[in-house]
């Protein structure tokens, strides 16, 4: 926007924005969208209609090369490759969700960064609280009404914070739930939740999300996560169907093999926002390393600074490119504010002013709403506000595809992955560590096999149709590879050999089953 | 909601609603949901608010058992089924979209019946318009900006007008595309537009929507589909990348399965709507065969009987438990309208009154805002539509989830499946049909095989992850099944057996490659 406002009419310079979305959106809103406080379009805006003479490509990046200065993006409806030329290149990558690290967090852990996310995680929320209206199993109703929330910095606070308004005012319409069922837990590492705004702030935020209900457990890391649970330090587990990681982050995959140098997976740049050694390159917001001319240190990865970098740049390449004076990057926070749910907030200002409650609440909603860019947004976000304040809480679920697929799930050791008796509408694969095939006879256990990785199972239920004739158990962490029904259908039918694969996995199972029927008359004779 | 109304407070009697989805989608205003023009949520109304006493299960029924009186359904996080007893069944199943019949439909036409249906459509519009933003082949950008609507019904008529005026406001806020370069035509097999209103008004709405540049065709029926093409008779084509089918709906599956008598697949009833033979047994709506006492017919599926059906059957019900008397159903439609977009419609009242353009369309509006259900909707709606008379069409797009899966495509004898040169992101099986590869070398073609159902191809670039190296067109109509690189990997990888069969296949394609090469040079030489 700056580039573009700097450039007026100038014809012979061209701006080409790539970016996955056609739209921008406004992240300290997001959390608003899942409890509907905000309508889902109503936070995003049309990068068309914030720069309209730039030149948007809605693509991905495949691929930077600064020797060639091209960009490769990926294809679109089309099957090819897009190639972009530049003179200048501006790295504005911001970094990823890295669930790498956890194991199972990949699986099963719900990342909260995009709309595409938020809304994902509000159609989710809904479905568990129609599952658990209905459901008669006491463990699994509670695992349903618990929410797990890793990581107690500004993000972690306020999803925990909107999430726990939203599920405990929504469970008050569904008949057989009771506020009082739901469990909202925050895991925060350190010993004090929002650390960056000081012991006073953090000390009110976490008196007032305590009073509402929320579980703040200090010193707990979120170690990994399974189908059943979120996995904390010593071996506890936290029955859950909904765990939210905001932490952690990493540098975006792209940044990872840039030929420029680096801190922390971060692009170092020098005053000006330039990368070193590659004139016309410049990066800024989460994915650079920018020195912070004031303190001495590295400006921090946050939208009040990531928006003057911006200016900064634009100043800069209209510097390089007409002749000029390249301006240095020097700013100072002017303040920090985290919304807390509920006509709530805390804010610091200037680094010594604190507020908190419902003053900072308006001072929060004032700063971020001059914030939002494009005055119909601003419009219609005040009227969302408005509506909010005097309607009560949607809770419709939006579902806009199916969203059973190939997927993978982890199981912890001794979790069961499925019961006998169940509905066989998926196969699965075993990709990583043991499991045991469990029949129960007049209660009794009978351990079938055992099966180690590349072993299929739970197939036969699905081409007969029939539920489960035994359990399937975790005996270690195991990882599985999962086929529904539909998909496994269309494999079976038309890849070729792929029938064959499965009669041959049939028999065996069926001559395994036998085997152990008769060893089990055996035993009984 | 007549039921919930009738029972009160007596706590003797429970009422189990099953519905797929948590919310009532007010099916008239769902074209402008396409157009932005109602904000997604607002057109849709979660039943817990609409009847708060009433049981919700938010499941799809998997079947009915008329003599045991169960109804069971589908599976939800927990894979079990779960079975509902009853005393008294009303099904209102509706109809369903029926795909089957027109070959390549049901891959490659868009249905709009339902929310996620809207949804997915609005999306899918976006995304074409961004290709088209991008794309420099004069025939695909062509493609991309012809969409073709199919079915001059209400719903037809309705979708067509809100479409165009979406995607002609939409074109002017991308800077490479122009609105004299949309197409959108819509495809009617008989001789006016909107028979039911008689040829008045549909001669009014085929003048206001030339007027507006869509292009009707009269006596045109829509005969298949293709990845490429709509297809019409005598084999002509529309090249476009966005089909939208309003037609065929059938019976509900559901219905199909039932043991009770029936026409056209639909539920025959009594004057009563009890379902003969079987007590306790209601049908209303769509799916049912509803004698007209006033005219000797059959009651047509609208909107308009239903509700009155519904109430009837309310009263019926409670007659039957608590004695009392049955109610006939009788009734006669007091109107129909149609929105045509831009404050115009038509609309007929009490079969003579005719009304069309500014009127009819307030009068249009009027009349579906006071059928609103929940005084809440009533009220966001209103909002709505103020906001639209004032701010610009909205282009943000909103995805969910991924897109890619396993899915069919189908192609026309002739059509190309991928080109020498493009991106391997997806392999493919031959379902049926015949096709071949082709190789370009300096300007000629080479011929490099014929593959028959059951053969694979387009592995090899993907797994080399090169560009292709040869082209594959289809020479008879084909269908295949396509998976993208994301499952493809996984299958290989974790799917036992299937690395040894796609190692073959490569085996195989890289003999036939050589040998064809070998031709090739001896031919040359």
């Amino acid at each position: 926007m700056y580039l573009e406002k700097m450039l007026g009419k100038n014809s012979g310079i061209f701006i080409t924005l790539i970016n996955k979305e056609n739209y921008f959106v406004f992240q300290p809103m997001l959390p608003e969208v899942i409890s509907g406080s905000i309508q889902i379009q109503n936070i995003i805006n049309p990068i068309r209609r914030l720069c309209p003479r730039v030149n948007l490509e809605v693509r991905e990046v495949e691929s930077i090369d600064l020797e060639r200065q091209v960009v490769t993006t990926s294809p679109g409806l089309r099957p090819v490759h897009n190639e972009v030329k530049y003179d200048h290149l501006v790295l504005g990558l911001g970094n990823v969700m890295n669930f790498s690290q956890l194991p199972g967090l990949h699986q099963h852990g719900f990342p909260f960064k995009n709309l595409g996310d938020a809304l994902h995680l509000r159609n989710h929320v809904i479905h568990v609280l129609e599952e658990a209206d209905m459901e008669k199993d006491a463990d699994f109703r509670k695992a349903l009404l618990t929410f797990v929330v890793a990581g107690g910095g500004f993000s972690g606070v306020e999803t925990a914070a909107e999430l726990n308004d939203f599920v405990r005012a929504a469970s008050r319409e569904y008949r057989n739930l009771n506020p009082s069922e739901v469990r909202v837990v925050l895991l925060h590492m350190g010993d004090l939740i929002l650390p960056e705004l000081g012991p006073e702030l953090g000390g009110f935020a976490d008196k007032l999300l305590r009073r509402r209900k929320v579980e703040i457990r200090y010193g707990t890391r979120l170690e990994g996560a399974t189908a059943e649970a979120a996995l904390l330090p010593d071996g506890e587990k936290i029955p859950t169907k909904t765990l939210i990681a905001t932490v952690p982050s990493g540098p975006h995959p792209l940044c990872v093999d840039l030929p420029c140098k680096k801190e922390r997976g971060r692009i170092v740049v020098n005053e000006y926002l330039e990368v070193p050694d590659f004139p016309g390159v410049w990066a800024l917001g989460d994915c650079a390393w920018i020195p912070d001319l004031k303190t001495g240190g590295i400006c921090p990865p946050t939208a009040q600074y990531a928006v003057r970098e911006g200016k900064i740049v634009a100043n800069n390449i209209m510097a390089a490119i007409q002749g000029g004076k390249k301006k240095q990057f020097e700013f100072t926070a002017l303040g920090m504010a985290g919304a807390l749910g509920h006509h709530s907030a805390v804010a610091q200002l200037f680094g010594k002013i604190n507020l908190s409650g419902i003053l900072a609440w308006l001072f929060w909603r004032a700063i971020y709403w001059a914030k939002l860019p494009g005055l119909e947004r601003k419009f219609r976000v005040g009227i969302d506000w408005f509506l909010d304040g005097i309607l009560p809480k949607d809770i419709v679920q939006i579902k806009t595809s199916r969203s059973h697929s190939i997927s993978y799930e982890r199981y912890g050791a001794g979790e069961v992955i499925f019961r006998q008796g169940d509905v066989g509408d998926r196969v699965y694969s075993l990709v990583s560590g043991e499991v045991e095939v469990v029949e129960q006879l007049d209660g009794t256990e009978k351990i079938l096999a055992r099966l180690s990785p590349g072993e299929f199972f739970g197939e036969m239920a699905l081409i007969n149709d029939e539920p489960r004739v035994a359990a399937v158990r975790a005996v270690t962490n195991v990882d599985v590879l999962i086929i529904y029904r539909q998909d496994f259908e269309a494999l079976l039918d038309h890849v070729p050999g792929m029938k064959q694969i499965f009669d041959q996995v049939m028999e065996e199972h069926l001559a395994e089953g036998e085997a152990a029927d008769s060893t089990l008359s055996k035993e009984n004779g």
